[in-house]
């Protein structure tokens, strides 16, 4: 396996160490600072250019700042081999997709993880272990390069799931973006309330709420940028809801039932993020054509259902496949449901 | 010592526990469940009549639920001794000052601590081990008093910081109330944002902005009713505040300067947070007048200054009296000031 990293921080750094550690691969790289990449253990091979260093790759992955992402993936794809697929792992997808032009190669993806320090001197090959890893397939996505990417985030320790660039934006503005923006507010609306005066301890409640307030400001206003419409939508709704609390307060209502609705929430929440457990395998026939595998994962991901690992295995023609699919157990019923809707038959591909 | 504790919860179990075993203190219990404070060891008598519980306490803390605590404050205020000094460990404080109508034994109080879990049995000696512990002194409190009350809070293991009532409830509304109302306010609208699709995973930016969200419906439904007014101010504040960032998004704007002054905002608040360090010694001649302690306290306070450890020493005829206060050697030489400011000369008590 060669695996060429364009951009080689924290993120993509991590990606190098555990594809060169856990998977044997021969990582290149390419970035400015790729001599420490290099002293890192990140690389093995440091490339000037993108044709020499995507030359025979099997799968590519551009981990540069968020400002350079599209421009980046555009050019890699024009270099990149027929059979190599291109992923990313920028925190917004819908600029990136349509970048991409309904390359068959490229595949959004965004690992849910990360750390506070940037450079490749804090990678590390465990980055990625127990993490969501969000994939953004659309229906021109090649499925042969949509699985060989699956497998090999798997193999990093990740567990992938699909869902479509649309969904996954608004998703992060709610989970991720929304909380970066609130903290920011409440910390300056503290600061403003303390006025003049200093306390002497705040409570362990504001230090959570505010843990990510003014976090990276160049990393931070890129992603605010990148998915701006979807955070404004978000934000309406939480102006609405928040003038909702306000009135029902001046009208000295009791927000018992306010405050258990949102413990119900918090409780879906935390449910709805629980993995784990045992797997069973589904199996299916399906057509060689572009897009259906795609299909399946993004199907899957909207049911909820994650996909532990996918084995894509073509027919002795090449026109028909089966693929293998490892779901947990309790979702797996469910899953059968979901290939059978989908016109594909659980139970091995039928000559 | 001896010290009356009405409602003997966690917290005021946690006072019994550390008053008993680190100042040696007798401690009295009033509470439907006394038979579960007395076999957790918080108390060693228990009362069912107030008045027999009050009779020859030194201090009275009243650590009832808030539904119940200006009432009870009250009654314990008509049944104390003379030189009881009553307070109390509620979470917003003008209400109860009020009720405490201008009483001199009184001192409202509220210790950053707590716990997760209920009941006496969760209680813990150390519980208030280099916690805050908030005090709203009026200026009619007594100086006596109020000295007593913070010594045995150091005792306890807290350190104690006065500010006035409507400080207190505005600070608490900015720093607790507000970031519980958005943690709601995030989980909601999270739930909403996925509608019927499931997802995998939730970052931890998301986990950590909404650990509070839902938190005891009843305790945090009176929290909001007890400060209403100050959380509403809060709310319009954060909302004007949204609003514009929701419009700088649609306007295209760049946010890099933005998420710098949050992360300003942040630090400042932390380091207003910091303490510890070496401790410098305060001395003032003062007159033997009502509120002239708590004007000293609240001034200190106001200026950020944390009294390490008080000390009031009346002069023979009673008419006078000099205090020594431990503040932070940094913070001392305006503590001088502040102590100057106010006519009283740092370096003993004059004949």
């Amino acid at each position: 396996l060669i695996v060429t990293v364009v951009g080689v921080g924290v993120i993509g750094g991590s990606v190098g160490l555990a594809a060169r550690r856990r998977l044997g691969a021969t990582v290149r790289g390419l970035d400015p600072r790729a001599a420490a990449a290099l002293a890192a253990g990140a690389i093995e091979e440091a490339h000037d250019d993108l044709a020499q260093a995507l030359d025979g790759a099997q799968a590519a992955i551009v981990a540069v700042p968020v400002a350079l992402l599209n421009d980046t993936v555009s050019s890699v794809l024009r270099a990149a081999p027929e059979d190599c697929v291109v992923s990313d792992v920028g925190s917004t997808k819908r600029g990136v997709v349509a970048a991409a032009a309904d390359d068959p190669r490229f595949v959004g993806g965004h690992p849910l993880a990360g750390s506070e320090l940037a450079g490749v001197e804090h990678a590390s090959e465990d980055l990625f272990d127990g993490a969501t890893w969000y994939l953004t397939p659309t229906p021109t996505t090649s499925g042969v390069l949509l699985e060989r990417l699956h497998r090999m985030l798997t193999g990093l320790g990740a567990h992938p799931a699909a869902l479509d660039a649309d969904t996954h934006d608004r998703l992060m503005a709610a989970v991720s973006h929304l909380p970066h923006v609130l903290a920011n507010v409440l910390v300056t609306q503290a600061a403003g309330a303390l006025g003049g005066e200093r306390v002497p301890a705040i409570g362990p409640s504001f230090r959570d709420a505010t843990r990510v307030a003014g976090a990276n400001p160049e990393l931070w206003a890129g992603i605010y940028a990148a998915n701006a419409e979807a955070i404004a939508d978000q934000l309406d709704a939480a102006i609405a809801r928040l003038g909702d609390v306000r009135d029902a307060l001046r009208r000295g209502e009791d927000l018992t039932a306010w405050q258990r609705d949102a413990a119900g929430d918090r409780r879906a929440l935390l449910e709805a993020g629980l993995a784990g457990g045992p797997l069973r395998e589904l199996r299916a026939a399906v057509p060689n054509r572009t897009g259906v595998i795609a299909r399946i994962a993004l199907r899957l991901g909207e049911e909820g259902i994650g996909i532990a690992d996918m084995v894509l295995s073509p027919s002795p023609d090449n026109t028909r496949g089966e693929i293998a699919l490892w779901v947990p157990e309790h979702q797996a019923d469910r899953g059968a449901e979901v290939l059978a809707e989908l016109g594909f038959a659980d139970g091995g591909w039928v000559a």
